[in-house]
């Protein structure tokens, strides 16, 4: 391999590994939501959005159903709210989204609405996920922005705090 | 026909005339509610939740996506929203939806978590409903409650809002 090449492919593989460093500690923002939630008797789910600009976080929010009384209150849903309020757009084309569940079908509409740019999540959610399961909504004909989706980030831990929680309500 | 008969089928069918009656008006209130978003220029519809036992309606909201800047204000997820936090509660069993247009995938998945009883609604939307089109959500294996679904109540008034309001956008 040429120097240059070489030079390349480090610099490709740095890059990499700093995106990879960077969605985790996203992912990790996340879970620290989730953690929230958990403490406050919620399905722990936490959800943060990102500006891919700026690499800042617009809006961090975990599940607030039961503190609301509002079965719309996920994750994903006051995170919506909060960072289009705060853009001042019901848009954002230049956001991602790291959640630590996979949205159901309630949330992955809105990301569709909002034109989320990408969407990371952590545990897959077999009984009442709407990504990877039931009515997946982004493969639907009908679904006028498909984001690019990478699930499963995070996903033993993302998933233990939730079996943890469930285990306990038993 | 026997006069018992007779009676039986004269109360079943002002039973049905008065249900109906009911219907109409509820649906006629939603219709008010579209109007108020069509000029707020918002894409017009309208929804009001009624309590099955009282018989009163307990939330009248409209689309606010474009004043509020979030794209999951449609006038279903604001309606539960508000009957939610005046029931203090985030299932609403007893409770009947009356909405202009067939709900998309979000808003009918936010009235499956909320337990509304029956759905009525106007227009069907073939390009973006989630109940009679697209992801079907009452009919997936994974969706925990199926309301009872009434759809083209109102259906040429509701749609011809819809279609005087998209044909002055273009």
């Amino acid at each position: 391999m040429g120097y240059v090449q070489h030079l390349t492919k480090t610099f490709k593989r740095s890059k990499l590994a700093l995106m990879n460093k960077a969605n985790n500690n996203f992912m990790e923002a996340a879970m620290l939501e989730a953690e929230n939630a958990f403490e406050r008797g919620e399905v722990p789910v936490g959800c943060v959005i990102v500006d891919s600009e700026s690499g800042k976080i617009i809006a961090r929010t975990s599940n607030r159903t039961e503190e609301l009384d509002d079965p719309t209150a996920h994750a994903e849903m006051l995170a919506i709210r909060n960072a289009s309020k705060n853009a001042g757009s019901a848009r954002l084309p230049k956001c991602d989204m790291y959640v630590t569940l996979e949205p159901c079908p309630m949330c992955a509409t809105a990301i569709s609405f909002a034109r989320i740019r990408r969407v990371y999540f952590g545990a897959y959610d077999p009984k009442s996920g709407g990504v990877d399961h039931g009515p997946r909504i982004f493969e639907q004909s009908s679904c006028h922005h498909k984001p690019e989706v990478y699930g499963g980030i995070s996903e033993t831990a993302c998933g233990e705090m939730l079996k943890t929680f469930f285990r306990q309500k038993r």
